[in-house]
């Protein structure tokens, strides 16, 4: 083909024919001065939400619903519906005598667990107990179904990766055999055999980038706070702020989410500062509010507000006199592996 | 708020103004039994697009330009644009004389010399020159510039992970205060640095996750064939395939790129096999077919063609006599630090 | 020189004027079939050697005595003296009102303490107090001194890692300029910061080696027993058997020296096997035999018995109510680092 | 026992008759101020020990020797016999039409070829050719046998790591149920598979720590230094210095034993420095001094010489118009991994 021949029609229509777009067109907003996420700063409130997950426990079974869960839906990320770019969080409802259906898939997820007793996951063989504050963990492809077994509902919120795992189109799905697993373990082991501070049990190593260990129970974490008591300055961001790990690394509990949870004192002011990963929060105890690009996120007990990646946060403890708690999770690892983490203090 | 009260409207409305959604609503579409990338497999013709390149540098400066690329778009992923779903590739073409602006990003990118002659790109101050078949990295963050000081165009593939980067909204982009940066080291060091097959400088060691290698060059992956000459098998769906790699760690060049150079001998063959990530093909010399999810995907010297993730792939080369030469990319490195690689042979 | 002016000596006088000698003469020494300690099975009474502590603690002052310890000398190992091949343990005595003078060397050294209340070591500055049961660490090059401060006499058990250490030739010693360090962090901050079973500080992070954490105490290890309860069969040589890790890495406490803790169940009978690391225990509770090499070492409460590299040990619970607890530690760190390990089962 | 019946005797007897000896009397000894090797600083003449190679090989059939090699036995280690503390040289020589048996040692070994053509060894099945200046691995556990098919003498340089695997007690050899072993691979694969400056076999990865490659031949080692020619400055104790590595993790050839391969220009005098770690040096080229704790080692090409650890060291190159090129290969990968390296210029 001779230039002159190419010249009987507009170019940039005879290249969009032949699969192409023309870079000097797009530059601007394919490389960006520094990252804009589309989620927005959002809190959810558990008290104005608790009671409509407590009427769809009233009106729709888990046969229908399989998982009986409100996402918590990012204004910016409603389609499809995540809770922050690589992240999802949504709250689960179980009453007693109800079983959900044991499947897989490979996103990875965790449960930190809000209220009720008597309920347990069975992960791979395993039956984890949950109690408020415990930190279950169901990495990516291994089975788990969940039953309650005791009295009132039970309520926890649910992490996982999709949206990560979705948006780089790797994920798989598939429903068990049986509604339910057996237990084929002894209950609770795995959380037990790595109870303590920083013994592993030596026979038949399993080394994996995912956690052994079920669940993480509330108790353990109250003991790691006492423990430090007010004998640490922490981080001036973060307060006193301390990573659920992986025994066999030392690293996160999944490749993909870091789990953590922060003691803000009586009266604490964070610094603000950004880093590219999201964070989502959940408020185990206390109150006070999340200043996120400027927009003040007032928080209190069990809530859950979302930090997009590269907003500048500064948290504070509303409270004088008691601690603040918070849950949270990030797809730290995630960005970390991958040679993308940065961060900055904002002034 | 009492359930009677919260019955005075339609739950659904009242959930969804407090940022929720109900999961039972969704759940197929968020966990789907196996991934179906929105990309297609794709080929673009060289032979179609190299007129146009021709055009658009007889027409468009280089100033006004930034970078004169034509971009090979997905039909899948035109908005935002990409050649698969964490993978960009584009042909770019620099005539003599011309310089491109300096400027770096978070995104990792590299260059595959298509052809021309000299050429150089300037990476963090050091001059790297290009020939026909050479390999250059543009790890994320590093300053580059081109320029063009011999006779006739310069054309070459880019690639880049913008797709990875901009999904995950991690991504920094900064004009340098000049037009060109000077060079302050010897040209072409790094390469000759680690020139040999695995000799590496033992002063100033500078470990990192991405190859200090400013240049693979062709005449090295020459030598590296016919070193092997015909006495490997090779991988049954790949061929004689040979990973580039990062001298620090002996894993791939960049932590979210892999890349690969191929040698299918006269009438191979593959078996069909499919994984997680998706590749980016460009063919160095000879014809063949991919059959791509049963697509026939037919290429000749210099064209590009992309498999999809999860998408069933089979190469083969069509002369009974002359050997065909892929070179590929692909988020391997990526999509196996998370934890989410999966492969298998399709029958 | 020509052969024949060389033929006129004796060329093996000759050959080693010029400093060699024929490989031909020594070969069968220098390559064994298989490895052959020069260290022997051993067990040290604790009942028998107390006394002797006490003397030497009334008689010989610490300002004489630096450290006042008696070396568990392996009779196959005495000069220099060495418990096996690369360890070392000792017993020392401190009594109320004394310290011991501050020093630090390359040697990595932990005590685990069999009597005594009210002493504390201090570490780079941490006073770490310790009580019966208690793993404390003294990483190599870190200060350390000792001061006692309860009632009655405090006994250890000293391990290090000096034989090896000096067999590389690679050790330095320092004494530090006063007799006691200032304390300057919060007292067992290092332990507590970590004491719980998977949260470590995420501020301030200092990943090494070396664990961070100064003391495990008893209490903890006693947990995570009770927390296994009988619910792991664990290794069929070893019995319910834990590693004290590094939080920082999941690996061993130091680079060189591995430490674990093993429960006996009543009535257990372990099978035979042999490793090329050796092992030195203490018997923390019970009594039983082990059976090395054919040899019977017979053990009671807070003897040390040592078992050498690649001997066959068979551990055995002499007890059908009781357990036994054996404190351990070996060096299959330094030996698996160095692609050295091997094991088998010996029938 | 009462302290009253304890004093009827000598307690020193006493307490050296339950197997421990008083620490007190042993810590200077113990704990040196820092290393001192019992290895001297030494230099072995190849012009001298020629000779006696060549009559041993008139008079020693290699069915008496099973390896004909003088080993270099440094003045400061005779009993056992070894060059360094951890680290042993030897010159082997073999005849053609010779064959040396085949066996393997936990042991590992390398040979850098002196002079001589047409000899190979075999290792686990793979013939590997040898010509002067190449490096041929044989790590541990690993198959060997040699033979010599060319004309005239053979004569290369061992390294082995069996003092350091003595030392430890770890050490396994087993001998070949047959002379040697058929080749069953294509000869020198391993090193033709590896050949280029970062490209590595994607097909079946075996990822270990010993490098897969029976060679780094010496054309490589020329190419590398015609490269990187005068536009590096190099480290300024030890020149123009590249490591070999293992191209599965960019580290060194063995998990014992690393080896380089240095540059000294005309003139060159290098800083005076130590570290930990004991090296000996091979001249494959050119004249010079090297000037270890004080005293002069003159070496001219094919010598041999130790600088024993933590000793200070100072290259001079005695041509003003040549380069001297000086193979070396060292301990530092044990030494590093342990965490037990130290460094420092001595002024």
């Amino acid at each position: 083909m001779s230039q002159a021949n190419l010249m009987t029609g507009d170019p940039y229509d005879a290249i969009a024919r032949l699969g192409t777009a023309p870079l000097w067109r797009y530059y601007g907003n394919l490389f960006a001065a520094e990252p804009k996420s589309r989620a927005v700063p959002y809190r959810w409130s558990y008290a104005a939400l608790r009671p409509y997950l407590l009427h769809f426990a009233d009106v729709l079974s888990l046969e229908e619903a399989e998982r009986r869960v409100l996402m918590l839906v990012n204004p910016g990320l409603t389609e499809p519906p995540a809770t922050t770019t690589n992240l999802y969080a949504g709250i689960q409802v179980i009453l007693p005598g109800e079983t959900a259906q044991a499947h897989r898939h490979t996103a990875g997820a965790f449960r930190f667990i809000i209220e009720g007793n008597g309920a347990y996951t069975t992960v791979n063989g395993e039956r984890v107990h949950m109690r408020p504050g415990d930190l279950l963990l169901t990495p990516g492809w291994h089975w788990h179904d969940h039953a309650h077994e005791g009295d009132g509902p039970m309520l926890w919120l649910d992490g996982l990766d999709y949206p990560l795992v979705n948006a780089l189109e790797v994920g798989f799905f598939e429903l068990y055999s049986e509604r339910t697993q057996k237990a084929d373990v002894p209950d609770d082991i795995s959380s037990r055999q790595f109870i303590h501070g920083r013994l592993t049990p030596a026979w038949d190593p399993k080394p994996s980038a995912n956690s052994p260990i079920g669940n993480y129970p509330w108790e353990e974490t109250s003991r790691a706070f006492d423990a430090i008591a007010d004998d640490a300055s922490g981080s001036d961001a973060d307060g006193v702020v301390l990573e659920y790990t992986n025994p066999w690394t030392g690293g996160p509990v999944m490749p993909t989410i870091g789990c953590r949870i922060a003691r803000l004192r009586p009266g604490f002011r964070g610094v603000s500062r950004r880093q590219t990963p999201s964070t989502i929060y959940h408020v185990v105890r206390g109150e006070g509010v999340t200043i996120v690009d400027g927009q003040r996120l007032e928080w209190g007990e069990k809530d859950v507000f979302a930090v997009p990646g590269w907003a500048a946060y500064e948290h504070r403890n509303a409270s004088l006199s008691d601690d603040a708690i918070l849950f949270s999770y990030s797809d730290t690892p995630a960005v970390t592996a991958l040679g993308l983490y940065r961060e900055e203090y904002v002034r």
